[in-house]
């Protein structure tokens, strides 16, 4: 009797951590979940400027039913730029990728750039500029265009930000800790009293605390390639079905299916 | 008295379990709330501009009291895009629907889309762009007009990436696993002490941490054909409705009313 | 001594779904908070646009000291909005309230309208195209103007979505259902071992949940004509001061004070 | 022992209220924390803004190295404002502060008003109409710079509104009326048991509730002269220091530097 | 025995005030984070509008293939802009690192200014004035470029409001208090029942407490010079490179790598 009123103490203890543990892992999982959600914000944000910046140079610069020569440069440079982006975030290097994309002339510029969504899109101000100065675009639609320009390296910049700042270390690396003292300490307070009965019991609780902090874990860096990172490549195939659609091509590429439920 | 000492140590882990559970629970109904608010939010977005677009096509391209015939078909086009974007949504295929909405000619073309909503913000900006051309709005309003299609453009982009994105999938599935762990392990570890009143308790315990997560199961995706969805038709027909006032047709249809309490 | 440690376990139970129901009924609060505060929100940002159009107005279309018919006319007609948007929010029927605001020939126009906001809100669009047409203000400064009228659809719509949008009706309900099988079955399993004291233990738990879930009902619908709304005829008569004194008018009406503490 | 066992009931119970009660009060103090946080964000705002129209007034009216007088009344106008709105959030009375920042014949038409900043706001704009009126800045400068205009009038709104719009009273008055249902009901139900243990025990938990609703009534409301209030008359000064330092002036006012660690 | 039930009940007490905690302190560590994410997401914003600027200089203000000289004088300015903004927020006093970045004559402005990055922006503004003056730029452009230099305003003055907005003093204060009382507290309920566990026991539960105390005072202020700060050397070095890259200049300098694990 007496071991047993000692070791309800200890009991109570172990549930204080856990609930303080509990309520620290339900902010970390939230603050994971929400980058993950903004990193898949912003790449529909990437979407939906590409597609505006596509019915913009259609509409600003193509006269008649077909869309023009300098339209369909810009759209194919666009296309390039999301899949620059794409690769930019996953660390690739080479810009041999941009071959059937850009024109020769522009392939020898940018093989020799670090940051190449960033010079596509000068290179997209500089495409504008001629137009401008051919007047075939006012300086009012030159300016409309560049507005899209400009969301478009906000975007870039916050996939960067997400992919350059790594959740704040005290806050993932204690969680860590305290999740692995928690696991530790557990069954040691319980083994006297409960027996045999502690490893299945140790095993489920623990399970469900590291379960949480692998949630986190998994979430929280969405362009780690990870399976349940943002899905670039496929968003990017998607942005290039639209774009080439709205040019009048017909052959389009086919959209990528889930392969085992993950999708790139 | 030996029995209940030692099972009184399960009945806190229990406990502590129920906690973790139960925090885990509240921030995923909160994450699964924000989705479908968001949902709800975007389409009240697709009513505003659908209303801002048809002020300003009357107010820019009419002259006098009565609406022009490019106004009428901007409008009649706009209540077609509301449409084809709640039937994108739904993974609806066939562009029949779009027969009494736009003329012959564009009917062909857009029949031939694979992405209706786009194709139509498309033909939005070619009608613009002659109606600019022939001098009947100016650069200025014509790229004004063109910031509500971007805008449209957001909105339609914004809810794909909606009913593209699953919730995380570590973090639905872990949930849904933890509670029904929770849900076998609770009644087992009860059964030597309780008794009969085993069942009752547990039922309602379980009971709880289901409907829990039904809640966040049933609004977390809001365009999924489930009773609690936005009403992407009643909504529909709210903004053809508004849009034929504005234009001053007066055989207006009739609003949907609930049937049984659910809106579609 | 056998009861005491056969009902100690229910006790434990009853203080882990306790736990729960609270942690839901927190996000709950938390939810219907945020929803009352949006609402307030949008009719902060009616006040400014309303500020700022009253101010555009004189600027943009009067000369010397005074404000112009047209701007008095415009000044007179969007208090007429925030008026009609009001009543649109508390379901009133019935043109009449605006006689005194808008000109017999509007007044005749608005009267067959289901919609009257957005009734308003085109024959503003039409009072800015005639003074583009008769030269009075640029093509620049209508498209400005015509900015903050699509400002103000918005929040229209915005609080429209508000007041259409029910509270999601799994969350709701079975908030609901949950907090009273609680209050039910809370002293059902305390009778035995409290014995008299059951009553007022049972009746303070029970009443702070019905009182959390009460708060929630209270301020999750802020257009539901209830003490705690967003006070919109207060707002209203706010707007309409400020508009009159920037016309210059003398005679400005009384802002209302608060009856018994509820400001409508 | 049999009064030991029977009082363990209201033991858990009280947990079981304790609990409940945190997390309200947490989501309490998180929504009081917003708010605060909000107010200061719009004084950001309104440095920010104030900045913006000082760069632009001198940069678009000035000519040569030196500011315009245009330039320097609209600047002293701008210190003026944001000062007016500081006493207008503090509802002080009175306009006699303006009389070095403002002309004679603007200040007898101010002393008039009941709404100072509004009635800046738009004496701004009269001072841009002139300006257009005398072909010193386009229609398309004139709309800019009535931009940012726009935008200090949505600051004040907003500011406003958090001012006007008290914390939603069944929630900030149940929570103050659970706290001290529970810090009364605490000791009673624990005085048998600890006996004199119950003093040092029942001031200690009270004290941390009564702390918890303290911190929230402390925070949320950022506009009522306290200690933790925005400290807007050191922000009105640093804007001032700020924009007269934009004018070439080189007797710059002093910084103000906390007294006793409270800003005002 | 009579002491073990008597004491149960401060450990009960224990366990509420623990929860108590738990909660506040998640709160805690939830609003420091946020204020964490704003600053870094205030940086990434600095990167976009540095290159956006970049990007309209170059294509607005030069004609062929190479930025003019005033394209090149802005984009020195603009890398000085962000390395005083860094400085500003370190609280880091003097001018000598313009050196290299402006002109002598911009120097010796530059030097007697108390606010070295709005005074940056003014000389943008200027300069901006005179390539209008030169009619090199069209007004239009010249609003769009503008607009930039409002959005750095916005910068720079978020980033100031989160430097001089220390978190609220009552609820860090009062956070950090009830942490060390509960420190204190809790060693003393334990010691008479549980012996020598309770230093082992005692430290481990307090430490916890006071690692999450340390993990919100580490993130809730992100300028103050320490491990977990916003790494504003890296980023602005980082601008650096992409804005020469876009000049075209070829010998740019190297990305700053992390000294054991930290970036400042």
């Amino acid at each position: 009797m007496e071991f047993g009123i000692n070791f309800s103490f200890p009991n109570g203890e172990v549930g204080m951590i856990g609930t303080a543990l509990s309520i620290l892992m339900g902010f970390r999982v939230n603050s994971a979940y929400e980058r993950w959600w903004e990193a898949r914000t912003i790449w529909g944000s990437i979407v939906n400027n590409s597609r505006s910046l596509a019915r913009e140079v259609i509409g600003f610069t193509s006269s008649g039913d077909h869309a023009s020569p300098d339209a369909q440069q810009m759209i194919h440079r666009q296309i390039a730029f999301v899949q620059a982006t794409t690769r930019q975030l996953r660390r690739q290097q080479g810009a041999i990728f941009l071959r059937t994309l850009v024109s020769n002339k522009e392939y020898s510029i940018l093989d020799k750039k670090q940051h190449l969504p960033n010079a596509l899109l000068l290179l997209h101000m500089q495409q504008l500029k001629e137009l401008y100065e051919k007047k075939q675009i006012t300086d009012f639609v030159f300016v409309q265009l560049e507005t899209i320009l400009t969301e478009l390296t906000n975007n870039l910049g916050q996939a960067e930000r997400i992919k350059n700042t790594p959740f704040p270390v005290p806050y993932s690396y204690f969680s860590f800790i305290l999740v692995h003292i928690f696991a530790c300490f557990f069954p040691f307070g319980m083994v006297e009293e409960l027996g045999y009965l502690t490893i299945p019991i140790s095993l489920i609780v623990t399970f469900i605390f590291l379960v949480i902090e692998q949630i986190a874990v998994e979430i929280q860096d969405p362009f780690a390639s990870k399976d349940n990172d943002t899905p670039m490549t496929t968003i990017s195939k998607s942005i290039e079905i639209n774009l080439r659609e709205m040019l009048g091509e017909e052959d389009l590429p086919i959209q990528i299916t889930p392969k085992t439920g993950v999708l790139m």
